[in-house]
C-alpha cells in the first residue's frame, strides 16, 4: 500500500473507524455515508470520496456493511502491522495512555513504562510494567522497540529525549510542551495539544 | 483579527512559541528563522513566511527579538482573550491536563474538574477543585464557562456529553475515542490521538 493518503483523510478515516466500532458494539450491520457525515457534521459527499479511496467491496443497497468497511480502513491504514512502543514517564499522562486499550486495536502495542521514581518502578499499569529508566537501552534492544512516547514534565524533556536516542529509538511521540533538539535521523511527532486547541478556538 | 490563518500555520506558530519560551527561560535575546527551522526539521523559508503573517516589528540585524516575536504570536492567535473551561472526568488524563500549567499562558483557564466518584469530589488538583458532576449546570452558569474538556472513559462519553449540553456548554474538546452525537449548535473538537499517531507512523 503505497497510495498517498493525506493527513486529513487519515484523520477522518480513524474517526469513521471509531463510529464503526460503536455501531458493531450496538449490533448494527449497515451504515450510510449520510449517517457518518451527520455524526461528524461534514458533507456526505466527502465521506463517500474518502471511502472510495479504500479497497472496500462491502457496499449493499442498504448501505456499507459495517464490519467490511471497518476491515477496509484497517487494511488501508496498516493497523495490521503492529508497532512496539515504550511510554517514558509514568505520571498521570503516561498512565492515562497506558490504560487506553484502544491503541492495541490500531496496531500500537505499548509494552511498558519507564520512570526514575523508585516508588513506581516494579508496579504495573494495565498489565504493563513500570521499569527503571536506566534499563531502557537493555529492554529496547531485547524487545525490538521502535517508538518512545514521551510524557515527562517539560523541563526534563530534552534530557530524557537524549536518553531515548542513546537507547537507539528513532521515533519519538512527544507529548511534552517542549520542542526537542534531535539528530536528523530521529523523527519527532509533536503532539501539540495547545496548537490543536487554538485551531479549535480560533474562531470562538 | 479576522485574517484567515490555516490550521497548519496555527500549529507551527504554537511550536515556534514553545521554542521562544524555552529561549527566554535560557536568557537568549535573539533567534533566527534558521534556528527555529533546524529544531523543527523544516525549511527556514517556511518559518520566515509564517512570521511575515504576524504584525511583528521586532526584527534586528542579529535575528528576531525573542520577546517581541513571542508577543506577536500571542496577539495574532488571540491568547489574550482568556477562555474558561471545565475538565469532565478526574481520571489520569483529566488530572494530567489539570496539571498542565502551559494552558494558562495560551489563554485557556481551567477552573475545575467534575467527576461522579464521591471519593474524588472535594479534592484539589493543581489548586483546581474536583466537583460533583450533578452540580455542573449550576457552576457553568455561575462562572460563565464555555468549554468542556471531556476525558471520561469511552463508554460513558455520549451520556456525559448529553449532560454537558444540558448544562448549556457549546464547545466540547473530546479526548475520548468516541464520536459524539450532538445537536448542530454544539461544536466538538475530536482530539483524535489515534489519527495523529497513524499520520506519524503511516510511513514507518
Amino acid at each position: 500500500m503505497n497510495k498517498h493518503i493525506s493527513e486529513k483523510v487519515i484523520n477522518r478515516l480513524t474517526l469513521y473507524h471509531c463510529i464503526l466500532q460503536d455501531f458493531i458494539s450496538r449490533g448494527t450491520q449497515h451504515i450510510s455515508s449520510k449517517q457518518i457525515a451527520t455524526l461528524l457534521h461534514i458533507d456526505d459527499s466527502q465521506v463517500r470520496k474518502d471511502i472510495n479511496l479504500l479497497n472496500n467491496s462491502g457496499k449493499s443497497r442498504v448501505g456499507y456493511i459495517v464490519k467490511d468497511l471497518k476491515k477496509s480502513i484497517e487494511t488501508t491504514l496498516g493497523f495490521a502491522k503492529t508497532k512496539k512502543a515504550f511510554i517514558i514517564g509514568a505520571g498521570n499522562l503516561g498512565m492515562a495512555l497506558a490504560k487506553y486499550d484502544n491503541f492495541t486495536s490500531y496496531g500500537l502495542n505499548i509494552i511498558g513504562l519507564f520512570d526514575n521514581d523508585k516508588s513506581k518502578i516494579g508496579a504495573k499499569i494495565n498489565s504493563k510494567p513500570i521499569m527503571d529508566i536506566n534499563d531502557l537501552q537493555k529492554f529496547t534492544k531485547e524487545q525490538g522497540v521502535e517508538i518512545a512516547i514521551l510524557t515527562v514534565p517539560g523541563e526534563f524533556a530534552q534530557k530524557t529525549a537524549e536518553h531515548i536516542i542513546n537507547a537507539n529509538i528513532k521515533y519519538i511521540w512527544n507529548f511534552t510542551p517542549t520542542v526537542l533538539d534531535v539528530p536528523s535521523d530521529v523523527q519527532v511527532w509533536n503532539e501539540n495539544l495547545m496548537g490543536n486547541f487554538l485551531q479549535f478556538t480560533y474562531t470562538i
